[in-house]
């Protein structure tokens, strides 16, 4: 696969190679060369036959540029390829060139090929999804106790901490990588019906065909042919898509915290990342960039497939040849997105002192509710709630409202004799603030470290690599 | 729920009422009983208060309209809800009023309600999802052996069986009803997180609260508040999208079958259905219509969420309001699809006849392929091929391929020798032309009905129903 | 038009009415009216006729309910409204009943009755963005000399003035109302072409009969009849869309500068609005929150118009009906967006210090750039951006750039000699960093100023209301 | 611009050529080019540095994969570009090098280079759209009488003419024609503004600036940058995506008479052209299929645009990235449909006979209306509407509506006597039928070859190609 400059910018050279021209075409010569040595087990093509079809199923062996051309003529890149395909044969063993794609259709062989290129292209996400995690992981391991100002609607609400923070982003990625393993497990299936998924040009013998290629292959035996029933394939596209949405929700997170005004985080910089042409002194977040870009773009590419799944019939006009051309997009996008994030997470800056003199500058109001639930153990809700709501209008850069309410306490005696002025240090503190969510955070990673390990279990894409 | 009045063309009363406006408010006032409850279990609440809330927590007492009205000007429906339960509450017993939804937030009582109005919404597909496999599954029973063309790219292709072709469209809706089940169990949630996620207003109690109100609830306990992290509530946006497509591309077959020209399949007509205001002899198929339309603005619909994924740390701004309102399309329009196709079903006319017509007015080209396989045999790959090419040509609505090829064999002595006309008969009889197909079918129906049985031991959305 | 819980948050009741059921049931008894009265004035039916059935299209004869039940079984809301009308004609005249919706569709009829609606929705748009623009104008105009920090991928980047950020924002708002009225023009078209766009059921007078309505209504005579042909449909519908992108803008920037950690701006508060039900400190913008929400919905909503142009042959199956039902969201919408923004506006809290202290706080580095130019004069521009490349490393809260740029001037007589200080003072002025901002938005708003009155002088959606 | 192996098969190698990398890069180094040289003219920079900067500007002197690869790190294809454009002005004259891109910024030149490939993309729409204009106003011409079937709601309707039903194909395109010059006049910008738009390091020179590149470029002058203020440049994505929904809409019409069944219309074939890999007898419609994936592909690109408007500040993140790499898309896509239905009307087969022969096989049925209009004179209309319901419900292969109603005029002295046999066969006649279409069809003709003619007069996109 090429992709256009702009594209090029979002995504990784690696998930642009998966998807490749040569990659797609090799595919499509391994199912090619597997049908013939699945046939040949099955008697309906001769041992020798299968034999010479599979010694010349090599990409390297054929203009790839010239395949492409005469497809799109033909409006299918299966028609020059079996074409090629059959001419080749020909050349070493007239006889075997016509059991070249017998009883197979293009879009067996091309839906196939995708699946094939497909698996590696999950390999790509699964990968990148262990290294991000394990950052993300770490960081949230090491700031359990950090507090940060959380902020609702935009606006400073209480005080958290930044492990915490760091666990919600990580926790869905978590999900997302099992659930991507689930629905590849479903989607990555053989396809193989002929002409218009019957099996019939093979006789009784179509199925033991298709569950030796299945095997061959490494794919998943469908229960039926699913040309035009996309289903399982589609699933697993949404859930390429609700990965790339959750990148977007730590990249808005991230790039809002590197605000040059909120400044708590930092992307790395340095060696040509993310300078202007304009202006010296900036260091753009380009990580957040790619990963923003790709979120944003990531519905319209999952709506687009949901868009071609009416198929009609037996093989569908312009929706299945656009559900192809739209597929790899949500594969570059998430690996873009993924990529760049763990570039951001290798060199990313916590500043913690930012973080906790950001709290600091709203003068203590994030406690306010804080400090009202711990007077009312004194003198009552209503009385603590009253006093706090006048103090609280008081407050401002000069005097916080833990200062005014000190004050408040001291020139009360009855106050004073009711209220735990140490107490009350404890309630203005910004660690015992973030202790609930750190005390949740710990809960949490631990049942996520779990859930990571279980993954280095079993590695679903890394055994059958298309060669 | 009220919705527009084209779109209530659209869908069904059923799952208008699922998300009406009613069911919504009664939902969160269940939450807010559920509270107290829990929260007095755990000595956070005294008994008699929860009490107190528990007993007024009934929409019935309150002025819905002004709430929504109120609920307008605040951004959020809780807020007015609140403070008018705090209200009533009062009027009973005012100790018990500073109670009132303690320690949680807008956010968790908007999303807990829908989290349960959308569990009576699945019980409503899976319900209508029962019917309509039940009715597709006994079509394909009925009809395995009746041949029909099967077409790709729209263009008639080669003959299949209208069993086969059923079953085709039965498959993805086993499929989807077990996935949403799958996706349910993960998303049907409590949300339980107070002002920003952590729980911190209820001290170390906050997680046994939430366990409590889980099980009060009949939801899942989440790992974690997910008031931003939405990748589990929009995969099961996904699933519902993903039934939408099958359904349309169910649909998409329909009408195209049900076309004037082709009228291998109608919709059932009389009392007042697809009739036209200007065209007396119309029968117009409204099932189709209706999943038609839902399958076009489902994408969109599914898009919108995967565009809200991104909010903005501890409480999204927009993209959580705008989620919020999408949410039910998906929906509406599947139960909408799903209820037209099950009418459509009901009472579904099948044209075995002009499937056959159908299949006979090609002059018999879609036999050739068969027809040059049989004659191989006899007389060897190339001659057979060269043959059936010539006589393929010259086919046409005087003269069948069949009866030129008869012609063929007896006009050539030496072909009269190899070949079996009774044979060739069989080549060219449509009911065995559907035979491999039957034979697949078989399979996948009997597959197919263990899927069905074990859905009916398990009913996932029936035992706990809000209200 | 009725809307769900959550969609009524996001838009105006004023627009709730323009789509609401009786408003588009009525607008059909317009039609059938108009159609009645053109078809006696070309003789094809008698006046007394016309006269009886004008006498009983009014919407409050009919039970609207009964109607749309009605409807949704027929898969039409024509066909049960033909019926009632004729029913209700029949009473008074029996004769005349025969000539109800002669020579008619049902397509004609409701799409009629949308352009009718939207007709009234346009004058709620053209008369919302007329007080926004004028509220935006007033802001751009107080604040032409403001120093405001301008921020490029999210990053403090130099300084530019509030008044043209305003002006930035106002500009695509006068292009919306523009084009929007261009839109309309084309697509605000009558509807009639009978049966299947020919006309036919009224011989050589249809063409005269359709400009008599179109004359009657106030609607454009299309050149054709356009039941599948929707492009000047959707065109008007995409002009609403970037509307709403505009609107989304705005509110983003509105949104980041409300921000906690920059506080340059803020909605109004008080009245209930944009509290929290668990944060008595917070006040959230919620006039950002449902612009950004229609934003963040609106190009889904655009994309099923655009998904639902490929309507087959004469009348669409299902992607009409899809299409209809689309339709007035992009209107609740962007008036929701548009309405919070004027309230948001009529109330904005402007804080020029805070602007000023946010570029102070950057100690002067946003002006580097600035004071390299101004001594490149005197010492030449290779010197001069070694100095400042120098100095900016250095710069911090402390000591900001201008303080160490001053310092190295005194302290090296050779520059003493050539720079001169009070004009470096000039550099490092916000007020005089702010002049080319200044400069432009001046002859920007010039031209704004001259568009707006051009508008006054028309009032496109004023004359002819569906009363 | 390159694009993937399943995309190529859906555009056209002109359009990818288009926006080819070394075309973009060509168009930037035209920017800065042309910047110099406004900049001397206005005396900003020495004009011998003017002449060495425009006289390296040529794609052809640079490594563009190489800098494609640092744009990717930098995070912006500008800055290896004026990166390495000065490093080669500064070869031949290195005092000329630091007046490179002066006062100008990434998103200035990028921004301009895409308007400018987007100008030639548009000329090759534009020959696209005359070039397919031209084919359907002939075909539209040569079919004016020709009676085919109207079909509602995917079934058969009424007879109109095919000629009126080309038209109707027609008419969308020539307004596309009209709209796309439009939006192209008004988005076709320069983009100058400088590190924030405010052009403040050139001083009171930048608009004098502006305007000379303009001029020199071709290019409409903006009232202010636009960098994000898209609204303009939107909108003409918009119109792209509204021609590719009336492409999909004919492609729908065409696929649709081009089925086996219905076998009105046939896309040419030979030549490699609709093949398949398994049925030899196939044509299938690639035309078709390629505008109808264009048609399917293109809400999601519009969206994809529309969701990116909301750029923040002076400068989007991910956003304008996002844009950018979505923007091609509408335009291949567009191109692809317009080429292929070009080919497929080249060639098209039209069948009149199958025409009136689908109209004569459905028994008269399409006249019933007609034939009671007509009796109605003679009999009444009850008596006339009675009569011919009971007659449909008998009409059948056998015996048709006009033969049933024949006999029974004959068989009824009263009837025979006031019924004119010879004016009924007009009524079932298809040709007469035709005629109101006929009718509507020469008129709109009328005023399609006016518009098309204008069109010719001034040729937008022609005068100033990049290159």
């Amino acid at each position: 696969m090429s992709v256009s400059i702009f594209d090029s910018f979002l995504t990784t050279s690696d998930m642009i190679a998966a998807f490749d021209d040569a990659a797609v075409v090799q595919a499509m010569f391994r199912f090619e060369a597997s049908l013939a040595r699945a046939q040949a087990a099955e008697g309906l093509v001769p041992q020798e036959a299968a034999s010479a079809i599979a010694g010349v199923c090599k990409a390297e062996l054929y203009d790839i540029p010239a395949l492409i051309l005469a497809g799109r003529r033909a409006g299918s890149l299966a028609i020059p390829l079996v074409k090629e395909l059959t001419r080749t044969v020909a050349l070493y063993d007239e006889a075997a060139a016509r059991h070249v794609h017998r009883g197979s259709t293009s879009q067996d062989v091309i839906d196939s090929a995708l699946v094939l290129v497909t698996r590696d292209a999950l390999r790509l996400l699964d990968d990148g999804l262990h290294a991000l995690c394990g950052r993300l992981l770490r960081l949230a391991e090491g700031h359990l106790s950090t507090p940060v100002l959380a902020r609702t609607l935009m606006q400073p609400a209480q005080v958290t901490s930044f492990g915490f923070k760091a666990a919600g982003w990580l926790a869905p990625l978590v999900r997302a990588r099992a659930r991507i393993r689930e629905a590849a497990a479903r989607a990555l299936q053989l396809q193989l019906g002929g002409a218009v998924g019957t099996l019939s040009a093979m006789g009784e013998r179509g199925t033991l065909v298709a569950e030796r290629m299945a095997q061959d292959l490494g794919l998943k035996l469908a229960d039926s042919a699913w040309h035009t029933q996309r289903d399982e394939w589609v699933r697993l596209g949404m859930e390429v898509a609700v990965l790339a949405g959750s990148l977007g929700k730590l990249a808005t997170d991230l790039s809002l915290m590197a605000q040059g005004e909120v400044a708590e985080l930092a992307e790395p910089s340095g060696g040509g990342r993310g300078g202007s042409s304009a202006m010296p002194h900036k260091r753009n977040p380009v990580s957040s960039m790619i990963a923003l870009a790709a979120a944003r773009r990531t519905p319209q590419h999952a709506a687009a497939l949901l868009a071609c799944m009416n198929q009609e019939h037996e093989r569908g006009l312009g929706n299945w040849q656009a559900e192809l051309a739209e597929w790899p997009n949500l594969f570059l996008s998430a690996h873009g997105a993924l990529h760049a994030l763990d570039e951001a997470f290798a060199g990313l800056q916590v500043d913690g002192g930012r973080m906790r003199s950001n709290i600091e500058s709203l003068h203590g109001l994030v406690f306010a509710e804080a400090a009202s639930s711990y007077l009312a153990g004194a003198i009552g809700r209503p009385a603590a709630h009253a006093l706090l709501e006048d103090l609280s209008r008081q407050a401002n850069g000069e005097r916080g409202l833990e200062d005014l309410l000190r004050a408040a306490v001291r020139a009360d005696p009855a106050l004073s004799a009711q209220v735990d002025l140490d107490g009350l240090a404890r309630v203005f503190d910004p660690v015992a603030a973030a202790e609930p969510a750190r005390r949740l955070a710990e809960r949490q990673l631990q049942s996520l470290r779990a859930d990571m390990a279980a993954f280095e279990a079993t590695h679903p894409f890394h055994e059958q690599i298309t060669a």
